[in-house]
């Protein structure tokens, strides 16, 4: 799409060369073909160095862009960047007329729907009712449980498992919400990239991401009516119990464990071998690795202990 | 149903006009045509008022109903109430002969299934293995992700999106229990209605109504694996973040935004603009609208802050 | 399976009666045709009385097995029993020729799939995109909503109903850790058996044994998106409210009533009537019977009422 084309939709001015744009990303992750947006005072420190085209932005920060990237004044950028999100949102399905790929020896249930530009490897076990959207792609080995649902553009690894009625990809929760209180929806044109040798239980939720991937990296291990946000990463090894909720955008080291119901604030990073009780509730990152925490407030598990104590006494 | 017949069923006297009766509600909705039933104290007030034909009541409670209104007398109205629900629900699948209306430009995968007596706007996309019941109403421009089932008599607005393997319509949690500890059914007659501009995430749960409509209003977003229970009703632009639970008969203002694993117990009202941090516990009604609340039991922001900081001192 | 090829199987020597295995189950349940394992302190002392033919054992504790059981001696017991299940994992379907038995006058959608080794009672309705994997058996009368999957091998009762997007008999969460960080699947080959008169909300999850079978007892009410582990017993009349979570080899006795968002740590035994309010976490068995309880850490209910009012004290 032109970037006179993207001017004309937010209704905003545009001065410059007039480059095709192929996407929205991140001012940091944003290539000299992406435009990008920044509605949040903790990214503007990221202005300068910004590869974007362009950048949606409010007027008083015009003026901190290089040289080479064109501002696309509005007054609330996140708005308009949530508005031209579905431009650049794929069709739900592809019309492509060919079949899907499907590799040997791979059973795939005449009542699962594979789209055409699938592909399947080798020596899967795909059952009835799964859905695998358009381009999205599977590895060898993997054994897929009924009514499954990866979402268009996905990619799971080799000797991966994934439950019965768990969904890959659904759309992250992102929005805009104006003044009126009203909210755009913001289209969640990332993905969810699953490694290999992951096995991911029933009924969970993995989120694609806004721009870029979801990652569950090698060896994971994700038990039932767990929540993954979108842009979230899950370190190798790494263990998550039952009804976990991860918010957006929080990334784990390897091998951390996170006890039943335990969840994270979202834009964490977690230090490897780092272990959670059963309902921690973490709300900032954790730097040191190997150490294990309890409670919301989060804390170390012992002061958890010696504080629980404390209270005892005082019903007492 | 003839009154001598519900009579009958519930085995208890009956004298009066032996009217055709259509259904079942609560003593405040309850119509001319309908029976309805007081099992709980808090409801006694409800009597003098109600214009249901009969209601099932315990005997020491029936000189308290209105001239007009015949009582229908059972040791436990409740439990009677239960037995006859049953009769009062429709069959699960309709055998309408026809086909079901699919508006114009409407994509419905042959892997969906619609049931006959369905209606489905315009534009919309249905992808496989999704299951729309009898008598369900699908707006224009909605999108429904594979595996979403709804339920019969469930209604979708228009722009609504619904993400994979949500369930729309399951049964409310409903049943009587007898003094040996036994469960009777309730069956829910209700249904869901969902309003234009809803989004709606993957594995969440919406249960339909015991009688009346659990309601969803204009533009609310709901992320994934949230539970609402059975005659709730959100206001528009309300936000649930994941895994938020909301029991029974509880009613959100609008642009009520709850962050994740927060709940409500069931019956409370919650005024607008309210804002719950995660993990919320809310187990009364909350009249003053605009405030900003944590913890469980629930408090206020800033004394939850205040109480963290108190019991961190308490451990050194 | 010949114990030689156990042995070879699992590098390990091998001394005595090469006798033919049909499984592995614990030290307690083994049968003389069975092979099992120790790797747990706790069960040492259930080593004496084993009737296993053989146990995964490591070389300090194989003095203590019975005469005539043979010792399997490997560095890591739990890591070589997870090695050992995958041989006695059944395949996910079977090719059985036959046709599914289904009584007279159940209604299959033709959009189910019904394995063909699998039995289905009289007077059942089952829905569209349902899956009932190979052997599995539902009883009489028993509704299936869409989308539900009920894995291989599982039992249902009769006069059930499950609501959609359900699934009976998914892997419980089992594997082996080794020195490295890496984890190891553990199969889980046993089943689910669900009792008469159950009902089960949408999008719950109950996961299958390792060995035996994960128990849902006559009359038990499970809400939506609720999590049961591997293993764990629900007692008659037992209600679990919404988003409630049960660990592994968890027993609740009968009419136990859990809130909606308790919890249960694994390898618990809950006295019957016991009552837990919302939000309860239960981390150590609970022997009398009848009372009521809150709060995590769990207290009386009462003590509870009276830690928050000292709490909200502190903050004044």
């Amino acid at each position: 799409m032109k970037l006179s084309k993207i001017a004309s939709i937010l209704e905003c001015n545009f001065e410059g060369s007039d480059t095709e744009i192929i996407g929205i990303n991140t001012l940091k992750d944003a290539k000299e073909d992406e435009v990008s947006f920044v509605s949040n005072s903790k990214y503007v420190k990221d202005l300068e160095h910004t590869k974007a085209a362009a950048v949606i932005i409010s007027e008083n920060l015009a003026s901190q862009l290089p040289a080479d990237c064109i501002p696309l004044v509005t007054k609330n950028p996140y708005w308009s960047m949530a508005i031209l999100s579905k431009y650049f949102a794929p069709p739900i399905e592809d019309d492509t007329p060919s079949q899907p790929k499907i590799g040997k020896n791979s059973k795939v249930s005449p009542k699962a729907e594979i789209a055409n530009s699938a592909v399947i490897g080798e020596n899967c076990t795909i059952l009835a009712h799964v859905y695998i959207g358009a381009q999205a792609v599977i590895g060898d080995n993997t054994v897929i449980y009924p009514s499954v649902t990866v979402y268009r553009d996905c990619e799971i690894g080799n000797n991966c498992m994934i439950h019965a009625n768990t969904v890959i990809g659904s759309d992250g929760f992102g929005f805009a919400t104006n003044e009126k209180g009203e909210h755009k929806k913001i289209y969640q044109n990332g993905n969810v990239v699953i490694e290999d040798d992951v096995e991911i239980g029933s009924n969970t939720s993995i989120d694609r991401a806004v721009f870029g991937s979801t990652v569950i990296k090698k060896g994971v291990r994700i038990d039932n009516l767990v929540q993954i946000g979108h842009n979230c990463e899950i370190g190798e090894y790494s263990v998550l119990v039952s009804q976990v909720g991860l918010a957006g955008s929080s990334k784990l080291g390897r091998n951390v464990v996170m006890g039943g119901q335990s969840a994270t604030a979202g834009h964490l990073e977690i230090a490897p071998f780092s272990t959670f009780a059963a309902r921690s509730g973490i709300t900032s990152s954790i730097k040191e690795p190997g150490k294990t925490y309890a409670g919301f407030p989060l804390m170390g598990h012992r002061q958890w202990l010696k504080l629980q104590a404390k209270l005892a006494r005082l019903i007492k």
